[in-house]
Order: C-alpha cells, then structure tokens, then sequence
C-alpha cells in the first residue's frame, strides 16, 4: 500500500491511497490513518478484492456474524469514516458492497478484504476530533458529537 | 440526530450528522438541509436500519414501486444529494444499498429508513444553487442546471 | 449531458454533471473529464438507467466478463475515479451497483450505462496528476503513486 497526500485546504487534506495484491484494506486503512494521524475522515474506494469477509451486526448477540466471501470480487463499494475511539486510537468503520462473476452483490461491515489487482482509495479529512463513545446497550462505540471537538 | 457543521471553506460546508436509534433519515437529513440551508450537496452514509423501504420507479405509472425490507441491515451506501424544488423547498434524493443477515443485499430509492443502531452522515455542501424542474414526461422533478446557479 | 464548475478551492474544483435520457454515462464522464483537463478527480454519482452492462474481471483470462442488466435499474452508486493513461488520455474508471425492479441488486465495472430519466453526477478533483501504469501479469494498469505527481 502506497499513499500521497495529494491536497491540503485549512486543514482538509486529500489523501488517495493505493492497495497492492495482497494488502488487507483494512490494516492499510489503519496504517494509513495513524501515520497522518487523521482523527476524522471520509472514505471511499474501489478496487477488487480476492477474498473478503462481511458482517452483519447482530443485535441480540452484540457481535458481528461473519459472511466469508472467498472468490475474487469487485469492490463495488467501500464507504465508511475515520474516527477514535474513547483510549483515541484510530477506528476504521467501512462498509463495503462486493460484486461476484456472474453480477450478484454480496455486502456487510466489512471485516477482512484482501486486495487484488489494486483498490483505489479517497480518504478526506475534515477539521475535527470524531471520537466514538461504548455503548454497552449494543455492544458497539458509536461517534458521539457531544463528546467530539 | 445530532449534527456538527465541522468544516467551512470558501462556502463548502462539510456538515458530520450522527442518527440514534429510532430516527428516519430522511426527515433527519432534510431537518439538516432546511437548518443549514443548504441549496447544493452530496451525502454519503453508513449504518444501519432496523427496517427500511426502498422505491424502484416504474416510469409507466410514473410512481415508486415500494420494496419494504422489514428488518435490521446494515447501510452499506446511502450516496445522494441535496437541492431545491422549483418552490425553493428542500429536496433530498438518496439512493440506499442495504446488507441483510445472509449478506445479500437489497436497494433502491430511500423511502424510510429508520435508524438503529446509528448512522453516520457526511454532508458536503457545493456553493451552487441546483433547482429541480417538474419533468411531466416522467413524472418527477430533475435537476436542471440551466435553471440552477 | 451539462455540467457546471460549482467551486475551486486551491485546484480542488468541484463539478456537477446532469446526465439526461440516452446519454451513455462512460461517454459524458470522459467528456467532462477531457473537457475540463482533470487528471485526478474522484466520481460519485446516484440517478437511473434504461439498461447497462458492468463486469466482473476475469484475472485468468485478462479480460472483462460482461453482464448485461437489459431493464431499467436504479443506479445506487456510481463510484470510481479519473486518472491518466501512461499516453496521457483519460481513464475514468466507475463501479456500479443497480437496483432492480424486485429490489435486488446487481453490480460490477461500468461498461456501458445509458441514462433515463436522469443521472447526478459530483466530480471532486485532485489536485495531483494520478497516472496508470500498465501491469501486463494482470491485463490491466494500475494507479502507480510512483509516477504520479
């Protein structure tokens, strides 16, 4: 995974990031928002992926129920946002939407996604510090303005 | 909804909306736009529902075919834009993409969406004036930058 | 199709692009694109289609498997970026998701997209010149930070 900050508005910067074969989005997406130290960001992405896994929130459980997507895809959408947690490390929050050989969509938070050829990413920071609080009554932080700066 | 205008350059607001449980997001969104007046920006969310209708139009009745998904999927996209009716009313236009528990997925036109857990909201503002012109033909208003400013 | 520059921020020009009945959405976003010189911008882009056809690429074989969506489709996401050729031309490269009449979805590489009633288009450019490098092991060139600039 390569990357550039490729604009710097009043403290808006562009970042376009670049996934390899084999780079796992989510860690470069990690990777990324440390080294820049991005405490709220917007992302966006396409590319295509050889293997993913997706979740989809169980509420009852409090835990995420994986859906193993094991063949190569297009990453039809990745969407999703930067903040911190409550400790102020970095969370990466991406939806994607995954399109197989024959057009079908599979889709979920996603959990893995393992690049290949390449997967194109926009992150756009915005001037502020989002920052996630628990929520114990579903298991998950949630971005808590109130809380944000 | 809680929202936080977190960026202001050159008149391009960047607007960061958080939905709670129960809230319907687009009487939320359009509750941001009428607030901030906003005549011209993209939106772009992830969450999720804990139920949600979406429309595909049926350009021989000229109306939405309501597709009802009764029950909690996660948000993988909700991409669309804020403009104005030919009254100078608020006119928010989503298109939703929705992960369901098997990891399928369904979409359409946002007709109701309500929130549960959370929904995290980018709204990025364009110091533009995009007005929408009643198209009989189709029986729906489309924007017309002809008309726009 | 008509487009406007709605704002420029430091070479970070913003533009919208309104897409009308017929028009051929891979045609008009090169159009634009070559029109207003952008060597890096991202696209996103919400509306519907009369019929489209995406891809799924097929890494063995080095070329797209083409699925054809002959109906009319709610256009979800429209998601890609624009770049440069190692010749200089423009690449627009756009992924799909489409929403069928039952709610279903369908999705890949843009191939073809021709437009009914209308298509929304927001082009946020770089200000980079992102520039693809031919990868023959693929079949396909990639965004190569290295000799962009």
């Amino acid at each position: 995974m390569d990357y550039r900050v490729v604009a710097d508005v009043q403290g808006q910067r562009t970042i376009v990031a670049v996934f390899a074969e084999g780079d796992e989005a989510l860690a470069g997406l990690k990777e990324v928002a440390e080294a820049e130290n991005l405490s709220s960001a917007s992302v966006a992405a396409v590319g295509a992926f050889e293997r993913a896994t997706v979740g989809w929130y169980d509420l009852e459980a409090k835990e995420y129920r994986d859906i193993p997507v094991n063949e190569q895809v297009e990453v039809l959408s990745l969407l999703g946002d930067v903040a911190r947690g409550q400790d102020g490390s970095v969370a990466v929050h991406v939806h994607a939407v995954l399109g197989l050989r024959d057009g079908t969509t599979r889709g979920g938070h996603l959990r893995e996604g393992v690049v290949r050829p390449t997967l194109e990413v926009v992150l756009t920071e915005s001037p502020a510090y989002l920052r996630k609080t628990p929520r114990p009554e579903y298991g998950l932080a949630v971005i808590d303005l109130a809380a944000s700066s």
